[in-house]
């Protein structure tokens, strides 16, 4: 699993580009033994190993694509190409899922029904790679879908998740003024877009403040602001480009709206125009109240009971949210932070690394739930 | 002085760059005869002419740089210079002078006392070819300086000016905001530059709305603001760069202590921290009352009472305010606008052209100015 | 119970004056049999039943104060005192209470160790009742202290709390802002303190917006706003008042740090001066997470699944939060909501009324709440 | 002139009540022997004395009310009247106008023509006495008016006035805005009044900012703010109160456009509602560019050319501006601050006083003006 890895962290490849990655995973599928279909949802994979019994069929998932980062650790498994980085351990996450497929190989006789593996692409970059893996049919007859991120701000022997909303929804604005530009010294000439902009930034602080139930988390964030060129000539354009993080899709279309008005009006006031472009990302990964019931009690017997933790909200999104809407099913963290190991430092850091031994934590988290599912269906079915 | 002017106007040179455009000059003023000191103020060129009595040294002054915008226009006379132009009317100031001195030279015998032709590179950029002129003497023994600037704004036939104050103090402000980065998704862990620097623009209305006396014409106006470059990372810098225009030492300083007390507030304030440079530009040009009130006199003499305007103030800047806080002076206007010839657009746009027949009626009120102010000086020595 | 409700709604008295009430309830106990303490914490009671068998000591609290509100209801049994009301059920509590008390009277061979029943005034109004009593020895020798709040927003048949913090810590601020009155006309010769109190309120929304974790619910509020008088003359003062409410002591200190970044530097920013005044109001309500877990055992035997909820965070605040910094013990909400009884009105409203139904529920879960405890501890007893 | 003054500053009486005041100068008015017409526009008095041959009619205008301020002066002379006061000179104006009266009764064989008293009332006080005035025909006829000010602003001994704009047209705004009222502690349920008002404030800032001339001087005051009334309710109401000053009925009505846009759209974008009360004051005193001149040369003429003086604009208003929309005219300023008799005070002040010298400045210089206009209509006659 190590060797997989650190294979992966030196080869990575960027969201959507993942050509060799995904021909070497399904190398390593092959040589595992197991059913391999490519091209699922672009460089998608999808490998299944059926039990000798009959059964329910169930989903792991990994993603496998890599950030525009560039790796600056000090080992000697950094990433070999320039400007391109695993920092966010999608590498560790197909390394797992390939040993749990070889593990389900190896002991067809022990299960009963389809494990199947999602290998799927494209998880940094919206719309992500798990609706095209959706559309090409990845879960169909699928009875529930586990997956797994490891996670540097828990330490190694955590394991968390949360019943419901879990992870946010992480949409893109991009709100584009149009003034009046002109001399700087006669004002009364212009629009000014910088004016605009600004009292646009100011007013959008009262969506969390004052427009959002308290008890709901969210985040309105400008991260850019341009406009103008130059000292004495007042900007005519002004473009604002930002993020909404919301755990509800009733949340996040009020704030949609509170968005559109505040815009909309504000450019008005001062006689601009204004467009606000509202890029729907990835929706709320919710996790299923009995699954994440299942994980809580999975969990401890795998582990301890001090292992096994509730996560709080996740301002950060992820695409098996598309997944979850289709299938029960659970997300889970587990934890690989480790300053013994240099794990310490946040995803999509430049120096992000885990500890190795997270990997097999997480193995033995998604086998472990996915045989508690059957062990319940089965039980079902007979006690039916 | 169509021809020069058509010459200059082909081969325009960028604010202290003007070498060829200087060469081509003092080759004319040598030409005409006069005495010539080239490289004041690098290309700056001082010309005399000495008339036959003795009499009062009277300066009158050009500016010879151009501007990098590209000619638009339909005429047999663009620029030759891609993106170069003499988009303010400073060729025809040029050619203006040429014939002033051409006709001094050739009545010698007509005046008293010394004309000195200053021609000024570089009145476009801060800081300016005046300084440098008068570091290396041009104004030396000067009795008296005059400056025309034709003006499109103002119809042909026209003149105006105004006592006292009459063009802006054209400041730069520089202002760096230093936050923290972070994630577009957890606010609470930077601080959002983005925020400061629009919560700057806000708070900076407030210098002319409530702290400048009204009758005090001012302008702040930040002109460009740049801040972050995507969408889900928050900005930990922000850079906001704009101008002040004032029309008295006084207001300015004060102005200028309201800036530094809001931008340094507004910093501390989101725990930010900010930097404001700022950068003198021109001081606000104060013609002097007697020699103001000389030319509503002269003008109505020379033309009539109906072409003869007081100016408001202009919002724009000159460097012929360094000339006026050392000599006794006057700055006027002719009128150069005509829809007739095209020359309807405004100062600094890329089809800017002139009335070619202001060009006569400058050289004859920067004459009449200097004869009046000869004539003045003698008949107040016969009379002590 | 319904009888004393009734009488005490027709009575009500406001926050510490509750003379009459206070007399009222020593008379009823005294009725009932109780040992009964009067003027605890002022018009505080504390009251108390011994079983016969040795064990915990457990105190069960109500409150008994009355709001500055005009009763508008349509009932029988509207306040009698113009403008004061018991529109926040603690008339029912109380109620409650007293029923309570007859009950462990009357079965004193059932129960184990001491049942001590506190009757605490002034619970609308910081400080608040609590502290006095607890000053005056209310709690002393206590094991476990439990309290209901009858709640109309919760439908009648359901019961709620939640583990850990549950209720906010109301705190309330008061701001002043000294600028320089002047003429309406001439704002420069002023320092105008309504736009020193507009900018303030602009720039304290970013408390919500940008520096708490959007995971912390809180609020920051300015409820109230007061500035000048008139038309043409600018305001020299300026008073904000408004709450905060937070959940944790380090989120509330810190709210409180930037609250006094932000009006400090605002008001230097224009030249004005500003004070803040943060009152600390009740601590947040933190419930024991053990007994939290046994009012979810306990509940769902006394009742159903079907009616046992965990709640959300509670923006309102409770002088219980006193008790609790003491004591293990558990605040918990029972449903009082019902449109069939005319009982939809949030609390403070001038037409608050309940299902008085909730009242036997409340008092079947603190009792069931109590002995659980009580068993448990005598268990663990035995077992040592 | 003193004595009456004197009498006059003891028994002053409020805008529109001047009943006793009115009364008192009809009986000097007779004393003197004038024509006089009272009850003209409520209890305005217009006297006549008409000389010996004909000419031009010329009338001189007062005002005659008090302030409701308290008279805080240390002299023998201070207001008998609690909570009233001639705080702006008023008083003076009139004993002037009344000593103007009986020396033109007294030298009927010197003057050509009518000259006509005008003895306003409520000039403080908007509408204002002067239309009144006009309705009743007070100026029927009339070829010239001229009005005084005594101004503490300016020294003793000088006179100022300006042609054309003069005195600002001083309106007044009120802004009601109605948002949701709530509970402090849940702003989701609430449309905050306090919030939107704030906002308002902030962005009508930008209107003198930004989108008036810099060269037209304007003035958006808000001086009083109101909303709400408690820490924890969330106002659902907010009173903006405020003035606008301006020197043009164009840019009056532009800035009142732009109010209507700021506070609409800052109303909208929040989901409150708002109106805009925006009341007309007096219009801008425009001085009639003649008459302007005629005082520059006879003020020289009466005084010395040191003492002549063009003011500035001045920020107040002045319902004089109602008779210059009628006939030619000038309102002028007589200098009546002086240190030495304790005349250091702005008008509207409780120890405002004057330098009673200037009251016969103000006499000389209103004679002199009518007898010069006088003169040149006869001359223009009779050359006609």
């Amino acid at each position: 699993m190590v060797a997989w890895r650190r294979y992966l962290h030196q080869h990575p490849e960027l969201s959507f580009q993942e050509k060799e990655t995904s021909r070497w995973i399904a190398a390593r599928l092959r040589e595992i033994g197991c059913e391999v279909k490519e091209g699922i949802g672009g460089y998608g994979i999808v490998a299944s190993v059926r039990g000798e019994k009959p059964g329910p069929a169930i989903a792991l998932r990994t993603d496998f694509d890599a950030l525009p980062i560039q790796d600056e650790k000090k080992t000697d498994y950094i990433s070999t190409v320039p400007g391109v980085m695993h920092a966010c351990g999608h590498d560790a996450h197909t390394a797992t899922m390939l040993a749990i497929a070889a593990f389900y190989q190896a002991n067809k006789d022990q299960f009963a029904g389809e494990r199947r593996f999602l290998f799927q692409p494209a998880e940094e970059v919206s719309p992500g790679g798990a609706i095209g893996m959706i559309n090409d049919g990845a879960i169909d007859g699928i009875d529930a879908v586990y997956g797994v991120h490891l996670w540097t701000p828990f330490p190694y022997g955590t394991v968390a998740t949360r019943s419901g909303p879990f992870m946010a929804a992480p949409d893109e604005i991009y709100i584009d003024i149009t003034g009046k530009g002109g001399h700087g010294a006669l004002p009364h000439e212009t629009v000014d877009a910088v004016l605009v902009g600004s009292a646009l930034v100011q007013a959008l602080q009262t969506i969390v403040s004052r427009s959002v139930n308290p008890l709901d988390p969210s985040v309105v964030t400008i991260g850019s602001f341009h406009a103008g060129s130059t000292a004495n000539v007042i900007a005519e354009r002004c473009r604002l480009v930002g993020t909404v993080r919301t755990f509800s899709e009733d949340v996040r279309a009020f704030v949609r709206g509170r968005l559109e008005a505040i815009v909309s009006h504000t450019a008005s006031m001062y006689g601009a125009q204004a467009s606000l472009e509202y890029r729907d990302g990835y929706p709320t990964v919710v996790n299923d109240a009995k699954e994440a019931e299942r994980f809580f009690k999975v969990a401890v017997e795998a582990f301890d009971a001090e292992s096994v933790k509730e996560s709080t909200l996740i301002m950060a999104g992820e695409d098996f949210a598309y997944y979850l809407r289709e299938v029960p099913g659970c997300f889970m963290f587990v934890g690989a932070g480790n300053p013994e190991c240099g794990a310490t430092f946040p995803h999509h850091h430049p120096r992000f690394d885990i500890d190795e031994r997270a990997m097999l934590k997480s193995a033995k988290l998604m086998v472990a739930m996915a045989e508690d599912f059957a062990a319940e269906a089965l039980s079902g079915e007979s006690e039916g």
